[in-house]
């Protein structure tokens, strides 16, 4: 990718350092935010910012820039690397700060990074996850905080598993980048609190609504390996069937009915949100860059 | 500071820079390592690169420069900025990252900072702790994971406290950015494992034993309020007395005999390692400048 926003400004990438005494850089200290672009369109942009500014606010940051402003950020970047299909993140850290400690005029980091399409096949045999014992840090918030996550990397990789399900010995929370839920005698079961408020998983939901009954609950992973079928949802994947939970199948090992369902019914939506989108968006751009 | 050594190289800090793919910026993915600087001597450097290395390996980054490397960039940077009493941080970073998530290169900072001497009033009256439920990622490394410690920055400040301790509800593990023991009927306890082993913790245990039986072993919320003395230890810290936890005096609120003793003999020791390492330390710059 060529360009970058950084504080505001676009700027190129190779040009995009920030100064060591940033406390993202020397405590992980910083908000997270992570969306998809489909066809040119920012996906359920709104729902980041918002989610975003959430996020900066439990951490006790204020973004020093507007929503019009950010908006603004996202749009030109898109722009400016041509960006067709990619990820975008956001990271808004403590700042410059002098004791190392105390935080300081937050950095704004806006950066797309490429983004591997997920094979088709994926949607239709399901995939492995682990879990692996950990709390995320500020559950509710997006941060920086993903030292466990890359650390179970090279894990994942070798048990050729998508993803990692964190739970406390008995509770089941979220993916260390998805959240997820299960469906049992036809009921789609997902935590209710304590975890990231996913973005897809909530568009996802109110779409099942329409296909099954749904439970916000905390459950634990005997209710999981027990499961009739089991899902991940993430900006990436949007909603991913799990037909296997470390050694165990889910089920019978295929992709359930319902599932299924609520995989295709998401696919459509997005599809939809981009199409309407796309047309009001260019009109954006053609406004913004004369 | 006028420099610090970024990657082996001693920069203007001015100009110490790195660019924002680092994903100890992006992911807080970084080992972390501090300690004192008195009259031109790095305190226990010893101790802290082993712990550095230790550090790095559990978070399975490997410090890409030999210890006699190491050891010469901090001198340097002693030299450099003619340090008398200050503090020196270590990270090393999971590196430029193009997926931003599988760790690459390490980059390695290597940075001073300036440190406030704590008035000795601090250690004859005793400090005042607040306690916290939250376990640290990883406990046993030293990472850069401090996203609670600097959020928890206003509450300490709000509440006239020294120091957080962190439980899990019932037992007691660490400070944020300490390690932490208790006297009851003449006997000292301190954490067994699931804490970081600070270096501090370490040279005062084997002085502690000197003066008292000395238990390595978990202990509660409960144990460290009913207890007759307690104390923090920590690189800038030493032994400091603790006199107050959350709103409940410890004792009767005065700094006891036991932990007074040990403030004294940590202070002593520290002395002595200063003065023993000053004349070869200068000895070495002498030999490294011409």
């Amino acid at each position: 990718m060529e360009y970058v926003n950084l504080n505001g400004q676009l700027v190129r990438d190779a040009d995009a350092k920030i100064h060591i005494s940033d406390l993202g850089l020397r405590r992980g200290y910083g908000a997270f935010e992570f969306f998809r672009v489909l066809r040119g369109v920012p996906v359920f942009i709104e729902d980041h910012l918002d989610r975003f500014e959430n996020s900066s606010r439990a951490i006790d940051l204020e973004v020093p820039y507007s929503r019009a402003e950010l908006e603004g950020f996202v749009r030109e970047l898109i722009r400016a690397n041509n960006l067709q299909s990619a990820g975008i993140q956001l990271v808004l850290t403590g700042g410059y700060s002098e004791d190392i400690f105390t935080p300081g005029h937050p950095n704004l980091i806006i950066a797309p990074i490429a983004l591997r399409e997920y094979p088709p096949a994926l949607y239709q045999q399901g995939v492995k996850v682990i879990t692996h014992r950990h709390e995320r840090e500020i559950p509710e918030a997006k941060t920086t905080a993903y030292l466990t996550a890359v650390k179970l990397g090279p894990r994942m990789k070798a048990e050729g598993a998508a993803e990692v399900i964190y739970h406390d010995g008995k509770w089941v929370t979220e993916g260390a980048r998805s959240s997820l839920g299960f469906v049992k005698d036809g009921v789609l079961v997902t935590a209710k609190d304590g975890v990231l408020p996913g973005i897809t998983r909530i568009h996802a939901l109110r779409l099942a609504e329409q296909l099954m009954p749904v439970e916000h609950r905390a459950f634990t992973l005997d209710e999981l390996y027990a499961a009739d079928e089991v899902f991940i949802t993430s900006s990436t994947r949007g909603v991913m069937p799990v037909t296997r939970i470390d050694d165990r199948l889910v089920g019978n090992g295929q992709v359930g009915p319902k599932v299924s369902a609520l995989v295709k019914a998401f696919q459509a939506h997005v599809e939809e949100y981009v199409a309407r989108h796309a047309a009001v968006d260019s009109r954006w751009s053609i406004a913004n860059s004369q």
